[in-house]
């Protein structure tokens, strides 16, 4: 395996009480679903300037170390329905799981990765050195959980209850995950809520 | 309707972050299902003492709210996998929203009530005075959300992934509900969370 073992896979998504990460019906023109907004209201107006947001309080710091990886994993689906982020997130590589012929990548730091999950965090975390590794997409996030290749999660827990919806955790079968909260943080519309994987 | 208003509804449930009250196949000789006895680790042993559990930190304080509640309002299928509490939960009424014939009462403490959930919180809030009424049971806990006579959510938030089991929040359908989070606690394996219902 050769994993890096300085750098860390943190998976970092926003989720409703109920489990949700968007509103039914989830598109190209709709990232966070109908009415699936309010799941990022707590990352505060979009600023313009590089970093894109500038949230209040304690989010402050949870959206630095997110800023501060050095990597990204990110799902197909989810790569997809963001517009591939320009080909650009936050200047750093970008490493895509994908079945079948990849598409031509849209800048030099998206890499398609088509002979698997593990091999793709393998990939991320070589490129991201001594910095952690953004893992983002709730299928992807499943994937690498059955894998034993997600090390943390840095969920951001919103205060409403969404009803429908996709969920970050479906699909995962009968086999517990045990995690250790590591970190609270209290923060205007949201508490961040920090887990290391434990088995 | 002349609810008692100083009485508030609180549902008290451990879930697992990925949103799970029980394990799969729970019944009434394993009310938390298959592995799902984790979600009460944090209650620590049964003491045999008269309130049952004396948790370690912060939990101490949250069940101690959750004994001092003057009612307990609780969905049948809960009520009857938990054999019925032997007709006694911490000392005070039992309503329990019941469809058909019920059956006879366990005891006096014990009031299976026809005429729906409104009528039943109702009933336990004038019971409970000025203490607040105990909401035990997700099917229960959706029921009330969805004719807007739960108050309050206390969460205690487990650090495990079950994978498969019963949801606490299943069946909402497509309208939001609105929380304000208005205190985090931590102790030993578990978070409790309490929110407010504001919509």
């Amino acid at each position: 395996m050769s994993a890096n073992e300085k750098s860390k896979s943190v998976l970092y998504m926003s989720m409703s009480l109920d489990g949700f990460i968007a509103g039914p019906d989830d598109d190209a023109d709709h990232g966070l679903g109908v009415d699936g907004e309010c799941l990022h209201d707590w990352l505060g107006p979009w600023t313009g300037k590089s970093a894109g947001f500038d949230p209040p309080g304690a989010s402050a710091k949870v959206f630095e170390e997110s800023m501060a990886t050095g990597a990204v994993v990110v799902g197909r689906r989810t790569f997809d329905l963001a517009g591939r982020w320009g080909g650009d997130h936050h200047g750093v590589p970008i490493f895509i799981p994908t079945t079948g012929t990849p598409p031509p990548p849209e800048s030099d730091w998206v890499n398609y990765v088509t002979d698997g999950v593990e091999s793709a965090m393998r990939q991320a975390k070589d490129a991201a050195g001594e910095s952690n590794v953004m893992v983002h997409g709730a299928s992807l996030a499943q994937s690498l959980l059955r894998a034993g290749v997600l090390d943390e999660l840095e969920i951001h827990l919103v205060p409403v209850l969404l009803g429908e919806g996709r969920r970050l955790f479906e699909h995962l079968g009968a086999d517990h995950t045990d995690l250790e909260l590591t970190r609270v943080l209290e923060a205007p519309g949201v508490v961040h809520l920090h887990y290391r994987v434990t088995s």
